[in-house]
């Protein structure tokens, strides 16, 4: 790459680093990127240099995989209801311990080992996240809770003070119960409560894809009012529906945009936030 | 209680409230205040009220129940050196997350449920804890840690917000190794590096006795140069030496004074600290 | 006492200094506990340790017997009409001496000596009050004023610096003449410009009672709206009236409470304040 | 006068105003200035227009005239030792009243009545004087008191506060008896305590002279180190010996100058301050 | 003149002074002023002297005869339409450099070399003058602009660091054209900004006369809603209309007067703003 | 270029973007990056950019050849001395009206037509360059002057509001006497008393070569200890010795590094300051 190049590379994204400081980006953390190491090491990259130019990065975090090996362990048996986790009291005590002690105290050790400040925290923390247990007609998965506020003070408390947070997404409610929480919906609840510039979900696809057999339909933008449409047509389906949802639930209450990019792409985060081309599918308000 | 005696209490609880009003107290919290539930809400009661009234109340916790417990679960099998549990990397696993994150989360989920606002942490979380494996002569602890240097900024961070600082005693080192940290040490080096104005230790004895079998020959003061002789005189014995060591050590640091109390009475800390009375054994320089 | 009883008192109170913290508490002093030696100490170490601990404390006071034994000593003849004695010039002049430069000084010195930091001010220092002749058709009660408005900043300076402000209630008018005012009136429109929390009037008696004849009938809390029955009922009489008119008018102005408290029990102020019991008769707002 | 001419005094007059600006002055009020009705509104208004270009006064007064009228009104006969007045307990009460209560709230109210804002302050307010009996051996002068130190923090509020604090010079030892107190004395110690810009002692003369009967012989300027050789050759004698040592007294501790000027003349403080003339004596360090 | 006469130009000024304390002031140099030596010297000192007693001064220039002397020097020619020099490329360029560069640094020298602390501005720096071409049916002036808004936080940031700015009227466009702007004009939309106190014109008349070959029959002060009155009735005509028109415009945007005063009089802006007399005629809101 | 070649050159810039963050850089423009329009658009782009990250930028400009031209056409002879200019006092006046006047507002309105916010200053303004007659035995420059002191408070006034200072090096004595300065020099000097970060000097080679007629063979990195050296061995000669002379004199005083960048590449400011490249020629202290 020769010398203007170069230069085009940080002209283009100057301007980017000046729009994003002291702002605050959620990035919700998971898949592939989670479990090969070389991602995780980009990604973890990405997000202390974004951090040391003055931009406020929250990790968000689930852990499927880590759970049922320690589940597995412990031989407690894991049972399925429409696809979802039936969470009893015992199981809920190792989701904590799993997710809260294990992957977010190894998250924030990972951050710290490589020159980042980072402070691992729960919904239980600073009474971050108020939730219930979910309710649906005719099924009980346990406790698997459902966030009804948020208050982010204790993430703020530490963006104030340089920290990388990173969260756990399980709670507690009054009476001391544990709640598992979806890492997703968590994830966008916050960005809308901090009212973030950016919520990024890592995911394992491209992106929305117009042909799904054809990465070069790529639909680089969104208006979350075209949502219930392109769920009709199929392009929004399966898997990809809670985290298009929570996009669509940050952005309608004030996050500025919400974009799903590929996490098998090393680097991917800052590809997204700092160059013209952009990464993945973003959803913005008309 | 008649009218005068109420206002008793008051006359000379006010003086040591403004005495610690704004100051820093480390609690170490163990033993049966930690088993007993009636003991333990009658701790984070106080906790919880102490820092209502503007003291800023540090909670340093361990868990040895907890861990053999969980690790009998994973049929991992408890070997003993010298009486320290040798903890392989497996174990140090598992400590990391019943500490970090069953103990730990549990604690501020009760301090939150009590009207408190509390902030769990581990000696990872902003670099909190520097450690290095602990080295002896001829033997292989394994993954236990020794502190090297203490950075409080997280935990003064926690306190100038206002939160109730929740510290579990594990750490993590530069290769990303977890280590298991004696409590009391990590209370006593904590307590040094806030400059803190009491360290309370909460044991299960009544304090130390001049005659062991007889509890009215309580010591109620102890200069920190007395206690090698103390020792020698079998004053200072078995268990109790780790945590006097931490409370000389405490002091010699700068902490002004610390104390250890009996933990099997209730509310032990609130008489300790706004009573003329006082309780336990206090170790202060000359 | 045992140490239960005392972690009881204590467990009690700290939510009241809590509640207290920072905010305006006005004590109007006067009876028997401004005559008797005893009642005085306990008064002036309430009020120093209310202070202590960050709650803001301003006095108030009158001092009818020292003006009479003044005025007798200079051969100046006491006149009064329906009561209120009739105050001329010279009279008015003795009045300021003797409220603002014997009882005031006396009082700010006596609160220095035992360890407070107190300022004496009247109604002319800071322009705290605006008065104007007292006006009642076909009477003239000389130099007796009443109160246009406050001008509270004086006295918020002097808690805002940490001290306990000392109020002697005499004023002057635009044309420099000295007027003497009502203590408990003033006392009531001082805490009501302060918004204070808190307006405590002490009395000789045991606050307000069903029966009069009968203590044990005492009414501890009454709301404002009920006190014009009351007065008919003849529940409240005599000298309560000013009183009592001061506390309701206080509380419709916005203080939180106005107690009249038994000032012949020794601190009473700090059992109304910290603990569950109270003390007297608190009127507030439905 | 022209328009040249006033340009001229203004031009002259600003740099003065910005030299003093945000400075501290003390003016002891005393002398013909003091009864004199013209004078003394001259010299108030100038206090207020000075306080109104943001210069810091105090003004420090005593009242002699005053307490002996008092006195006499109550039959307490006047003892004098050495031209000092002997005062008992009664007659150290009667001082208080008469400088706290009435000339002290009379001057307050004199300058809040033509636009300013006072506070009045006696020695025991903030505990602002601290006092022991004078000693002098062989002699008693009963409660006449020495200061032994200065906290100026009370003014020093005031002054932080917009308001021109007016100080009467009696005090309280801790016993809670009163003192008097000389009011140049004090005048020079608290300017030399908030280490003033400016000393202003008011006198009933035209300033030192060379030859006493010849006022055209004013020495504009002394260096404090030449006062005691003036001593000797009868410059400097009689009733002036005081106020000079204050003077004196006030520049070795840090005061920048300290000036007596003749009150008998309208306006001698802005004429001193504002001026190229100056007026009277000035006393410097060399 | 006296000590008395003295002191009342002081007791005059000093309200003034509080008045305009902290309050900005813009000052349209020119005319005579500007050419005579003496009178600029006059000027210039006012200016220094006023912003030393912290009134913030602001002063705005034009430079016309040392434009003329530049042109002639280069060659070249001026041409005028309707009494108004029309401006090429080549001729805005040459004032760009006079007032930007000869007359604006010349002044700020000045003001420099006589112990104040100006800094030198145009309408480009900081973006404070937005101007487009002047447009006007049937002629073309060339490069004269028309200001259609003013960000004055260039000048309030110097004024905020203590500086006296010092403006030329210059400006450009976003395509990069300088534009000459007159100078009237200019000054009253600067001070209409800035809501300042006082838009001072100087000019080379006494002021508006009744009878304008009688100065005994001066305009002191002028209603803004007469001015069109005025104006019918000829007295206000000719060169001084553009001035007072800027008075006008200024005063209903918000400044609090505007005034013209007569620059020939030496120091005649501090006997406008510092005494009673006032000079030259004000213009306010009725 | 593909994506993981833009991630390194973020990877690479970000932590340098962190390292210059609300640092101060000084740029000396000059050579063919003033003359060439591509070139100058390149580098007001890169200031601007630099600026929107939080750099702190200031430019410091001479303005040779604009100079000669205006001579030129006013028919103001150039006489030379040793190379240097003779500048009288009519050539001082032209020198500053084109440099203050047209040149430094030209480029402060070409900065602020492309969205940056810039202030034109020259070291007159604010007192900034205090300058004497340059002093040659046996020659006589005239009106040169040489730098005895710089004040930056208007620079980091100008820097404290996110403006981007540009510099004219003229400035004024006491007398009001202009003078030229020497614009590397100038810059050097600012640099040092700013205690920037970076001085770069934009010049019109690539940097120092051991073989001057080899490209391949620069000198990336100098300490300033081997200039000496380096001059005797002709490395550094002609017309680069004020320049590098202006870096040894910067690093001496406290600049951390001082460096001669080519200014015929585009962003070569950028490419310098933000990529592991760098550009030029660095001097650097041991």
């Amino acid at each position: 790459m020769d010398i203007s190049q170069k230069a085009k590379v940080l002209v283009d994204a100057l301007p980017y680093i000046k729009k994003y400081f002291d702002k605050t980006i959620v990035v919700k953390y998971g898949g592939n990127a989670m479990i090969n190491n070389e991602l995780k090491e980009a990604v973890m990259s990405d997000i202390v240099l974004l951090n040391l130019v003055g931009i406020k990065v929250v990790l968000v975090h689930g852990g499927g995989p880590e759970i049922n090996e320690m589940l597995k362990k412990m031989d407690i048996e894991s049972k399925f209801i429409n696809g979802l986790r039936y969470t009893d009291k015992e199981t809920a005590e190792v989701v904590r311990m799993v997710l809260a002690g294990k992957v977010n105290k190894g998250l924030v050790g990972y951050i710290n080992g490589i020159g980042g400040n980072a402070i691992g925290l729960c919904g239980t923390d600073g009474n971050m996240l108020c939730v219930s247990k979910k309710q649906e007609e005719g099924v009980d998965y346990g406790y698997v809770g459902e966030i009804e506020s948020v208050n982010s003070k204790a993430i703020t408390d530490c963006l104030k003070e340089g920290y990388i947070p990173v969260v756990a997404t399980i709670a507690t409610d009054k009476e001391g119960n544990v709640y598992n929480i979806n890492a997703d919906t968590a994830a966008a609840m916050i960005a809308a409560e901090l009212k973030a510039e950016n919520l990024i979900m890592m995911t394992d696809i491209v992106g929305l894809l117009k042909d799904k057999d054809d990465p070069s339909t790529l639909i680089p933008k969104v208006f979350v009012s075209d949502v219930p449409y392109m769920k009709k047509q199929g392009i929004i389906s399966g898997g990809m529906i809670p985290k298009i949802d929570g996009c669509v639930e940050a952005v309608r209450r004030g996050v500025k945009q919400a974009t799903i990019i590929d996490g098998r792409i090393p680097h991917s985060i800052l590809i997204e936030m700092l160059s013209n081309e952009g990464a993945g599918t973003m959803f913005v308000q008309e």
